[in-house]
């Protein structure tokens, strides 16, 4: 039996981080011997999902009018230097080319830590007119971070695969409807296909990208109650834009400045999430649309009558599904162990007993259930779980998040809370400067963060601010970050 | 009307260069004017073909049992080193980062120019056994190279994206058959899809990729009569595994060297020859499957009744095609053009007076004519269309082809065929090294390149070499190369 076979054996609630580390090595998602710190091997068990992932986020921004594009992986130096505030904020992070060859280039050219910077000198050149707005792109790439924290596979890398949009806009209201597009298209996406609960936040003002006016962010619960950041959407400061000159001629014949905003949905630490969210002890479990395959087949015995009925099944079901048979050499029950540790969504074991009396056992990985079914219904039956799968997954991992959302009204409160692994509800006076003074207390007595105002937020707050006791002008949420 | 949307003032075959340049910016397929020399921003036009070219591509190689990977896009200068004969091949083309933040970095990492190095080292630690074999991985991924040649875009930039596979295999046998597959699947996609006739050569022992024990490429013809190395195939020099210490144990119990292949299909470029194998002087044309569009629906007059039948249609056609309504403010006439010059396989145009006598106007590049077909036959009619559409495309870039390929016997008679921008079959002594000083004068009098033997020839060669006159022991193809 390879290593890779082999369950997992440390318990997701107890021991978060080795159940982490395990999973990944042994459901063979990414190889850590790369012999770059800080960089590893995608293989082919992430690759399928992520291309999955890719596809469906991809095909949503194209139907909201964004347009594909492809720039350069290198950035010119200068292009940083024209706007100070971002080039303090990631210069510390970037990778530098320095030579072609044997000679040293005439100017060190940046890998790309994010392309803000490639794509405003275009936008430059290709915006004239109101007409032109909004101007809507993404592109699919990967981007590189000379980290300086400790790294994590998929969560932290030094270079990961993601999606990024810039979108000009006309005015500051039109930049704030884009953001709203975003957080929209984090729940089409993120929540109703990967199956990813989140909270949409405004982040504190001190609390901003580097070169934003505005952030906004979807953080994802980590069963340690740590969140993580997701998607994140940004309105970049003016300043921004204007140092690449980008303007617009407006109706009224005037030159107007832009605003620029961005998204980006990093598939590879989203997947983390993916991981961390559905995973349990036994393994990984995809949601349906992602799954590297949706369906396994196993045969039981050696048998010709078997291996027609998977080869027929399997012509049925890659109709509308992608699936496969395991003809291994291993025993039964370690293919059982090992496709749900792959977190494969539907097993379909095919034995001499059951097809005796015309029956097929499937297993469900989405209730971790067998279902013994007449054969004759099998991919009937397939299909009816293939819609109702993800969906299953959604509703157990919603419950958790919101039952981990606790209100609370003051400092001890929000420590209990968050001792518990919560997420804390609070009033608070306020996400602007003033409220700093607070966010450090909440940090340094408690060890946690302000996370924002949900941008969705329905509810005003009534009383005072939790830590300060000054009026509340917020509702913000307080949890342990990754 | 935008420069984009005015013609081409070229002739595809009287200024093919000139040509090629305007219907990149005027079909806006990629923006040169990035600041960095060599690298281009691809815009939506080729992105959203490239996407499908991918699909398509990667399809094929899963069906054959390649699996994906994402390897880092750099690699560490030492496993350049371990294998003499590459480094000297891609060192002086390779982009080096040389520090992260303001550090330097202990060693200095390449940017990719192609991965061997970079998988040889896995493969080092995955492969263990004969069981294991073949092991068959491809990656999509964009590489660098410091190109001293002058760039040109699509066809030789400084970045490009491609496909690369890397294989094992256990024994030389097995990597010719990889070689043989890798050919099949350049019919299949390259010829079958994309529409690209092509020669799948072996190279003469002097015209080898670094490192490579043999190389193979699929040449594809210009209407310049040059031609242009697309995929190539190599079985790598077996010291270069070796260099890695990739072994394996055979069912006898002992440890034996491997055989290793890759696979290139370079997609940004194969898109070159989209563009100039199919392209005439209106413009571009996509074979059906890899337009970014397939079909263009142009309402002729401002009208309800047109929008509805629009939206019908549409609504119809989207069930198997991508496609869309021109709302803009362009006038038909602009409207017919620009869409033309795009590549658009199909357009529907809709008026007033042919709805009216319940007609509508079809146009299909393809063949470059109107249809005018009674309302109720539309979508019937463009499903038909969608189906003979490459068809087409392949019938007409095949004739060209076949009619270029001449039999020659002499250096005059090369010369002859060269000179009218043609490929000549010939009679060759040798394609190792005791051929070279034929092939040197090959290129010094006729300024032309023996391309290498046919991987799927069937004749043999009954005479004398066309060059010196001794004995002939292949057939050669002669032609000038881009």
């Amino acid at each position: 039996m390879k290593k890779s076979e082999e369950g997992i054996a440390a318990k997701k609630n107890e021991d978060f981080s080795e159940w982490y580390t395990q999973i990944i090595q042994k459901a063979e998602l990414a190889d850590l011997r790369y012999n770059i710190k800080g960089f590893l091997v995608f293989q082919p068990w992430s690759v399928l999902s992520m291309e999955k992932m890719y596809d469906y986020m991809e095909k949503r921004l194209r139907q909201k009018g964004h347009k594909p594009y492809w720039f350069p992986a290198v950035i010119p130096e200068s292009n940083f230097k024209k706007e100070s505030s971002h080039v303090k904020g990631f210069t510390p992070e970037v990778f530098w080319v320095t030579h072609g060859g044997t000679k040293k280039l005439e100017e060190p050219l940046a890998l790309r830590p994010t392309s803000e910077t490639a794509f405003y000198q275009m936008f430059n050149l290709w915006i004239r007119s109101y007409k032109d707005l909004p101007f809507k792109t993404y592109q699919r790439a990967n981007v590189f971070r000379h980290e300086t924290k400790a790294t994590r596979p998929f969560l932290r890398s030094r270079e990961f695969h993601w999606i990024e949009t810039h979108c000009v806009h006309a005015t500051e209201d039109d930049a704030m409807k884009q953001v709203k597009e975003d957080m929209q298209t984090t729940k089409e996406v993120l929540h109703d296909i990967y199956g990813l609960p989140f909270i949409f936040f405004e982040r504190p003002s001190w609390d901003k990208f580097a070169g934003a006016y505005k952030t906004f962010a979807a953080d994802v619960l980590n069963p340690d109650g740590k969140v993580i950041q997701q998607p994140s959407t940004h309105i970049i400061a003016p300043s921004f834009a204007k140092a690449f000159g980008i303007t617009y001629k407006d109706k009224d014949g005037k030159e107007k400045p832009v605003y620029t905003t961005c998204y980006g949905p990093a598939i590879s630490r989203i997947f983390a999430s993916i991981i961390i969210v559905h995973g349990d002890d036994k393994g990984l479990k995809f949601p349906w649309e992602i799954a590297p395959v949706n369906v396994m087949i196993v045969p039981i015995q050696e048998d010709k009558k078997i291996k027609e009925k998977a080869e027929a099944l399997k012509k049925e079901i890659e109709k509308f599904a992608d699936v496969e048979i395991d003809y291994s050499e291993r025993r039964p029950g370690e293919k059982f162990n090992h496709w749900e540790m792959k977190g494969i969504p539907v097993r379909i074991d095919l034995g001499l007993k059951d097809l005796e009396n015309k029956k097929v056992t499937l297993f469900r990985r989405d209730l971790d259930k067998k279902e013994i079914i007449n054969e004759k219904e099998v991919v009937k039956r397939v299909k009816e779980i293939s819609e109702e799968f993800t969906k299953n997954l959604i509703k157990k991992a919603d419950k958790i998040f919101q039952d981990r959302i606790k209100d609370a009204k003051n400092v001890k409160e929000i420590k209990e809370v968050i001792k518990n692994g919560g997420i804390a509800r609070v009033e608070f006076c306020s996400v602007d400067k003033a409220g700093e003074k607070c966010a450090e207390i909440v940090e340094k007595e408690i060890g946690a963060e302000v996370r924002g105002t949900k941008l969705d937020e329905t509810q005003k707050p009534k009383g005072k601010c939790a830590v300060c006791g000054g009026k509340a002008n917020h509702i913000v949420y307080i949890a342990r970050a990754y």
